[in-house]
């Protein structure tokens, strides 16, 4: 016998622009949400029956009333009154509102240049007594030219790597933090990106590993509110080119920059009393 | 004070593609494999300390020297074989080896076409005691144009969606499933994918998450070592185009594709005794 | 002083999904077109002036209300009616519709699975006496893994590659042919395809520069109606890779799949008297 | 008969970071290159010889030992370079370099952050008697709040489009200009750029293509060494969402970002003695 043991379901990729014309200058808040929900919903898989089952369609349409309503001065305080809302309709044991933000950078009083795919991203979880909040980024893609070396780790049968005191550095940097619960100081997060790229830049390196473990500490020293961080940096690897044939040397001057394989390194760094 | 309380790293899309020659036909083989540790790697990441250290390049050489010996009849038997090896490293207590199949129809006995988008998915992680193995399949599109109704749900003060007793019902299948302690039929993977499609088209459906329902029970009876089944099916809309305004009917024939926003419709099914 | 000396405007990426259901089983056409005019839109770049810019939320409705009313038998029919429509709009000297036809394949009288990302084009251009048709695939991938060499080559002071007589040939195949002057029998795109896929299979190759021509001559051979016929072949690379220091062979076995840099291999063959 | 009428050839995507070490702060050359040869070549294609095919592996190690010789102050003098090169080997008629430059910007003396997808585009064709250079820039995205309207164009059976006078515009720009000939100071992309911008918001737009006009003549004023501008601007369509059945009223506040279809406004503004 085969038994529905979980589900979830949802609407995902709204698109909301908000334009804010009762200020000058105008501002612009771009967003792409989700809307995830888990409760009572077994009769719709087993039985074909739909009378609990709010429409996706429904759940986009609320989207976009709240943003009527809403200030969205920051996308947590956003994602936080749609996932209490929706934790609230019948059926709903938890509602999970993802998003991401993408960034604008101002131009003129009207007029807006994107900034690049790096995006601000939020999770917002309610289970009606409880929210929980775990806001990040992703896409922010930074290279080091020095600083950074790979030595020292063991060797096997199948290792060819050669040792290195000097190497680029580059990643795509996402990382996601937990906030303490009754925090609302969404705008620090500023603060947490401008000490993971100080740190990424300052460290002299000798691992991803390291560099990343130095990353979270320093996203922790830059507001108290965050519980805990998760790192995620593949190394995108820069391969020194052979010029030797050619009758040149390559003092760590010209490099193949690759996108397969990739090294990935992960982890997560949590505040401790 | 920071505390570092998880880590895993690896080498992630690490590109094979085997050419077996020592049989008429030539047989392919084309992989993409992601290899991910975790174990006792504390040191790299707070004391720099790279001693225990695997490089990740040493696992890319580590997975290309296997796939020289190994027959790779199976994709999960190779992967099975890595996830074991790589458990076995020094300061390694799990081994995670993720790996998409990319299958190639046959043209003639030396040449072959690419099968679309459309992989084969397995996850092994060991921890050194025990073995756990995740198959599926991801990006199977699949669209139906009729015997696919949504009424009968709730309406709300945000809820415009018409029912409809007659509608497209389009999907890209991603499926996982778990298969019992000691199976090795991998082959029973054609099953479950028949499985899937054929009731996916023969469903009279109330709703995605009815039709799902139904496809992880098929998949269920047509693998016996299949112990849970999870599937995801983003509801990939085709809207009926209002041609009123040009003086035209539309008896459900004229559809928009839309990529965005869509519905997401995720459930587990478990096989009970 | 700068003077306007070329311009062009249309409707891009319109997802039109037609359902016949008036037959048995149903049938299904999935296309996304292209709207591009030229004409005597001078002022509406100069001068504001927008009494002569026929909206493309117009050219978007048009091809919707076209596409209840055509059979859509064949893409290129339907096309032209479109070109032929376009450029009897007042200004319009030059219409041109691009088609990419996404096939699907029978499950069940009416269930589909997709095929892959392999995709018909046509464009066709009409500037009100001539229609011009151009059609085509592209995004069909294929491998052979023996009768493919390459040596002979000439060797400078930057050559290092090594001469082979035995590789892997892998390519992402984009065709274009043009038809004769009132040719009508667009199903011999199927001919066309055949014919360049065996070809491929069963070339002894010397370069993918020689497959490339016979491909094309193939294609010419299989539908009389082509005058002349582009094959653009990227070169997806598989190299051999090097287990020596691992204490392996690699009798051609086994590879890695890579993406970039790629070799482009493009020309155009034509049917002579 | 079947005659070869037109052939090309070289290597794609090849991946080049140069580092100048040499200087305080490093600084940091991030190209992606495509060679590309047309010659005497139709024996490789009909007569499977290749003692004239320059292969294109030989092409990228080029690529790569004159990025250790050259300075790459700018990649127009870089391609320049290049394609004079190719242009002198035996059988090259012509040599096209196309070059796409990936823009960091300094974080820290070693240290970059990617600007984003936005890239600076080249290509430089040279025949052995003359070298043409068509630069750009592409992947620039923009959006103005206000001062965009678009009516007064002609209504007809399939116009639903309602007029206005006050609506988002957001455009991803792409723009190529061709330099006179003798022309060096490739710096002043960076004032063809700001122009481009400065231009986009500050116009009074009454249709993507007015804007469009004027953006190419401020180009042209900010360089007197560019003959002729190009720009290709899809308008990536904000809809204004419909809030009336939840009782809200919606003051051009919130929209839906949509990706298809949109329309696609392309000229070319060119300067006259």
């Amino acid at each position: 016998m085969a038994v529905l043991t979980w589900n979830r379901y949802g609407k995902s990729s709204v698109r909301l622009v908000k334009v804010r014309r009762t200020t000058e200058p105008h501002e612009i808040v771009d967003l792409t949400i989700d809307v995830a929900l888990e409760g009572t919903f077994d009769k719709v898989y087993t039985d074909g029956d739909n009378s609990a089952c709010l429409a996706t369609d429904t759940m986009k349409n609320t989207v976009y009333a709240f943003a009527r309503v809403e200030p969205i001065d920051h996308v947590e305080s956003f994602a936080v009154k749609l996932a209490e809302y929706f934790c609230e309709r019948p059926g709903v044991s938890t509602a999970c509102i993802q998003a991401a933000e993408h960034p604008w950078t101002r131009l003129q009083p009207h007029a807006f240049v994107r900034s690049g795919d790096e995006e601000w991203t939020t999770t917002v979880t309610s289970n009606g007594d409880r929210v929980s909040i775990v806001s990040g980024l992703r896409g922010l893609v930074v290279l080091k030219t020095t600083d950074s070396a790979f030595s020292g780790f063991p060797r096997d049968q199948f290792t060819t790597l050669p040792e290195t005191r000097d190497r680029i550095l580059a990643t795509s940097i996402t990382s996601t933090w937990t906030y303490a619960d009754g925090f609302s100081d969404f705008g620090k997060r500023d603060a947490i990106r401008s000490a993971l790229l100080k740190t990424f830049a300052d460290h002299k390196s000798e691992s991803v590993q390291q560099t990343l473990y130095e990353m979270g500490q320093a996203a922790l020293a830059a507001c108290d509110g965050v519980r805990d961080i998760q790192l995620s940096l593949p190394n995108r690897h820069h391969l020194l080119v052979d010029l030797a044939p050619f009758g040149l040397d390559n003092p760590n001057e010209i490099f193949v920059a690759t996108e397969q394989p990739f090294g990935l390194i992960e982890a997560r760094i949590t505040r401790q009393a």
